[in-house]
């Protein structure tokens, strides 16, 4: 992938520093780790258990905390890794490099990683693309402290958080029994 | 394609700040997600209902929260990913990465996704061109927020979008039925 | 295509800005759809009856909302897709992609195409690139807003515009044979 | 071709400002369709008329409303299609992509085609290199407005030009008719 | 032809106004048709008379009209598209584009043809590139006004030079018969 | 891998100078060696007990010790040094470049290292290219000081570091099977 | 011929303006034509006499006209066409494009040619080279103005001045016919 | 390995002047030699006792020395010289060259060296390019100064250290018995 | 021969202007044609004599009237155009491009020639290069004015300088003897 | 061997002047000659004795002379000439071009040299790239004066030197056997 | 040899103005040439000899005129002509461009040559080049002036110095001699 530099933006973005409340009040934020209810969990290798921020959950997060013109993000690198397979059945590895910059000049990038199997080719291209730059965005983003992401990679972290998911299930599971039962009554 | 950067444009757009007021009322329409009525469906994999929000409406979204010459796009990519068939029969898949920036320089980047089958050559490549970039678009333009597409992925939200529509439409349905028996009287 | 930047132009242009009212009319104008007289129909795949506006009256509509010195064009990319043929029969595809920018700088790139069947070699081309041209200035314009072609893709708005067409051709077809009556008389 | 960048240039030409007065003015002329007797007429695909502004004319015109320095043309491509052929019968197609720009920096691209049949190679390449710069600085003047030649893709008005035309010959066969009766006598 | 590019010049030609005076000048002789006396003709296809400016002239006028410090000229390209042949008998075709600015920094860019026949492979190429320059010199040069070659294209006007200059030339045939004889007397 | 250079990025990140303070109060911390606590140890070569300093306590430091936006990170190189296998069985090994930047312009680079073995190929990609950039920040914020992980290399204070943590451990085994006794209590 | 840029020259020479006397003085000296005592003839193809202006004589024009640090030369291009033969006898044909450039910095560029027949390589390559470049210097120089070169294309001008010539020689013949007679008197 | 260049970082840093109390302290520092414990030894070619800094002395001593934030150091070229083996036995070698730049602009630029021996593929290539960048940074580092690594080139003073080490150890040895037997008693 | 751009050097050098002393004094001089002793001659082709400045006198006329800092002198293209032979017999041809230029900064490019023949590969090219070096810079410094030694190619000035020469000889041997004569008195 | 331009630090290193007094004291150092202790020498071609200066010597004074951030040195190029060999026994041939330039933008660059004979492949790379910077590092210095090396090339002052040099060491083992013998008293 | 633009720099050497007392200063010193002791001669082809000056004495006398920061160099090109030969028999030849830039900004630039007979490869090199750039510097600085070394190429001057060289060689044994003579009373 060429990228074509659009050399003829030159942004303030970038340029505006943070007034000290903004700046302690979002460090805050960052610094918490994030709660059982924002967490996602999938059967990762091993059929261990692995969690996962969201695509949009991060998006939603970061527009929260920093406003939505308060961070920009930047596809640094598109690239094919591998594309095998014939028919209706193909394979295909893409990574991507994203970069995510607040706007007073702070930025950090990172890689992401899509796959796709046994897919139309487009179709596979198509979901390892997105994939792959959804992932850098997350990846990118998780740098910026716990809330966006790091603390999914705080292994005791997560066991409570798993702990605790299970706990609210189950609990809402029974309360949900509960308003059957109430309105079937 | 090789992009011809047009070196010459020196704009201040991207250079422009946002009073307070604008600011925070852009900010409080883009966390609003989208309602029933703004959302479409289509039969995604598995006979899947998947919701997506129309480019043109996309558009139109865009030019009423930021105004007319409140954001731009750029096409900082477009390529070929593979061109296939023969006759009046092709296939063909196309990526795009497309740039939106806001007035202040804040922007966003990613990647969009263009497929054709079973088309005559042209008509699949420019199927698959315009699809592309414009889902580019959209997928740019949701990173700004819940109302700009961002919610279309929440899936919680959207079950309940869906439910609300067939609803609405059971409700259309009625009162054109009232109405034409109106109407008939 | 080797584009062949001209470095030693630095307009203004892209630099200046809008005074309140200029913007609010301008974006008064292009919040409204087009009107049924605005819009041609062509026949589409499928013997469907295809929306759209024709280049000329595109370019004479952004000449009255912008005035003629308020929007710049530039050919960012214009590639072969595909050539065929031999002897008098050629066929050939052009994407051609598109910069539409304001005064204050806000810009819009699009993709546009143009195709070519059965016609000699050095037509096949021509006219392939013109329309790719054309389509691709249309699609960069239609992003400012309804006005500029957005309603065109508004499947309910261009509904509507097809039936009022279609009334008011019925209507002009009586009043040519009420004048004829008339001027027979 | 490679362009040869003249990099050592910096006009404040593109950066001077209209005043209001010549603004409005300018606009007038533009925003006028192209009268009867300014445009020719020739005979296209299919044995039918059309309606096309002669380049000297175009430029002339470009002069009169903008200025002998008002405007800028540059080449920014020039590419050959296809030349073919042997001995004295040659063919080619070129392509041009020109630019026009104003004063005041606003500008437009516009693609422009030249072609050459059965001719000697050096003849038919320099025909189809001057057509095809000739077309594009008047496809690209075009877009400045109607007076400028975008009124020729008009139908309805080019309709209206021919049949104008024709009466206005008439009128003049019948004027020289009478003028040479008159010296006759 | 790979330019070399003088990287450290930096002139303010190109950035320097016109006083009013200067400027309506300049634009009314630019205005100007060129004269009966002012342009030659040769034999083109078909036997026709085609007119045109011989290039010393052209320059000439230039320097009276601009000034010998206002206006600049650069080759933009040069080319060659065929050289063939062998022995003494070489035929070849070159383009060239030239650039032609003045000192406000208007400018204009055309191209020009050179063709040699039946040559000496050296005195074709020196000829060809020569006339390659001048042409595309001529060009550039007459989209500045009439007077400086676009009346050249003028069907109209040079149809009435041509036949005023062949009545000055059999006038001036008949003073010199007249003085002859009065010489003889 | 291209680096696609967001050129048009121009932050005073890198620009901001630190108070006196927060120099002293920086430069503190980091002198500090990281505490038996901190550091977590894998079984390297020769069945070696290789201590280490995890990705997301590393990033967690470098927020707490910087600010969530008084450090930047860029990815300046990512190259795939090898992929060997087939089926469901590849190899790989991935050499990341990562520049970490404090907000006063201060910066380290260094190379970070992934590798992947017996994976299927876009896993055994994923793993090697993520492992390396996480490798490559973890090195490059090392050379900030000893608690960002240089004192990991000092091996008199790891051993001892070691030796704290297994007597930890065995308090806490203790400490455990006392509370399971109380419990059973 | 790469051209070496030397990127760290930034001269004034370029941005120097003529007062109005300088400027006068210079414009009526280039407006008029060459004397018959300072062109040279040569015969040309058709054993015509063909008129021009030795390179060291243009250029000490040069030099009294604009001042030796008032115009300035580089050689925009160098590049041989052919180079063919053995032995002893080698013929070559070299381009140069030369740019001069006055220190106001308006400039002109022009082609020259330079060829060589039956020479030994080195001195043929050498000779053609050296010529090509003073050539192109000649013809730079005579777009500055009558007096520089461009008078010796007008025909006309340069007839009477070859009939002045041969009467000064036939009138020098005379006197030192004369002025021996006397001396041996 | 292409260099992915940040072009968009601007620091102030290396823009920053020492105060004359800095300069002299620092300056002081640097010229002392290397003390006997703070220089490790390994056995070279032939046996020989060779003296090194280890690496992360090198950078504690430069931290301690210039501030966390006084040097930066940025790796300006990691290239593989050969890699050779097959199976779980590979031999590699890596250069890197590394800047060390201080905060007030001065910087050095040395070579760095990296082997690995009979390892797998991807821990040959790890090892020999962390060793081949931490070998450029100390001998970057050194030339700042005796204490940051010249003095370990000055066989003399490193032969009085090596005898210096072995005392002390002798006498640690001696010591260590002592309160063996002390203990023991 | 890739010339390698000290890109780093931005002297002032070039944009220093002349006092009017200065100018007119240099002026004087540079118009002044060389003396017969000052010229050297050697034989040409066709046994011709033909006079030359010896490169080392060029250098000191240029330090004398321009200052040993008023003038520079840079290796614009250093190319070969031919090394054939073998042995202890080479015959080479080398190319050279010299740009000299004043403290004002005007300047002048022009090309040398180097041969050498039947010589040891090493002294072949090492004599070609340094000659073409030498005659280049000559040919660049002939261009400021006839003292600088334009006046070489004026044959008729040289005619009369060779034969002051020869006269100057004949009095200086006669000299010779009559001293001799004297002194063996 | 690519450079990676670290295109992102613009230090003022390089920019700043010195007092008349550092100036003056600087000069005076760098004139004198390296003394009798200061230099080593080594068996050169021919057996005969090569006078050097060890390159941490040369550092040494570098940051004696200049202060430890007075000067700055880079890599301008490392490019391996040859490798040659098998096995344990590898020759090789490597060259640099080193830079340095002091606090006032002064600069020398020049070229060493390193080689390596019968070495492993790894070892003989390494040793050679070492000596080559270092050789290059200490050519370079050289420059500034005698004192930094310019004097070891001085054949009369080596002679006369190693003289000294000889009788020093008959001294000290004289001294030392005086030593001997006093201490066996 | 690809040159590593260290394009980080920007001195203001090259833009320090001398006093007008230096300026004088320095150009008497630079008029002089050479005298008979500062002169080397060695036997050049024929058994000529041929005068030139050591590269130790011009670095000498530039450091002594210009002072040591006064003066810089880089290596502008450094190109290996030819290496040939076998086992320990190697011949080579090497060009350099050597530029010399005073602190005001002038400077010159010119090609050096170094080559080797019958040396190992790595010594080969290694001479030729130490050679090539030593004799770039030296005949770049010799167009600084007569002392620098531009009067060796005065063959009238050389005669008397080398006459003068023998005589005071002569003087010198005589005093030898007579010294001995006394020396043995």
């Amino acid at each position: 992938m060429d990228k074509l530099v659009p050399a003829d933006i030159k942004p303030t973005f970038g340029e505006l520093e943070y007034t000290n409340e903004e700046k302690s009040a979002i460090g805050n934020i960052l610094e918490q780790k994030l709660g059982a209810n924002e967490v996602a969990f999938r059967t990762g290798a091993g059929s261990q258990s692995v969690g996962y921020l969201e695509a949009w959950r991060a998006i939603e997060l970061a527009n929260e905390i920093f406003g939505y013109d308060g961070w920009s993000s930047s596809v640094i690198n598109l690239s094919q890794d591998f594309l095998e397979g014939e028919g209706q059945r193909f394979s295909c590895g893409i990574s991507a490099v994203v970069r995510v910059q607040l706007k007073d000049g702070s930025f950090h990038e990172d890689v992401g990683y899509g796959t796709a199997d046994n897919m139309k080719k487009g179709l596979a291209i198509e979901k390892a693309k997105k994939e792959a730059i959804s992932d850098a965005l997350k990846r990118a983003l998780r740098l910026f402290g716990n809330r966006l992401g790091n603390s999914v990679y705080d292994k005791e972290h997560m066991k409570a958080n798993q702990a605790q998911q299970k706990a609210n299930q189950a609990t809402a599971r029974q309360q949900t029994f509960n308003t059957n039962q109430t309105n079937q009554v």
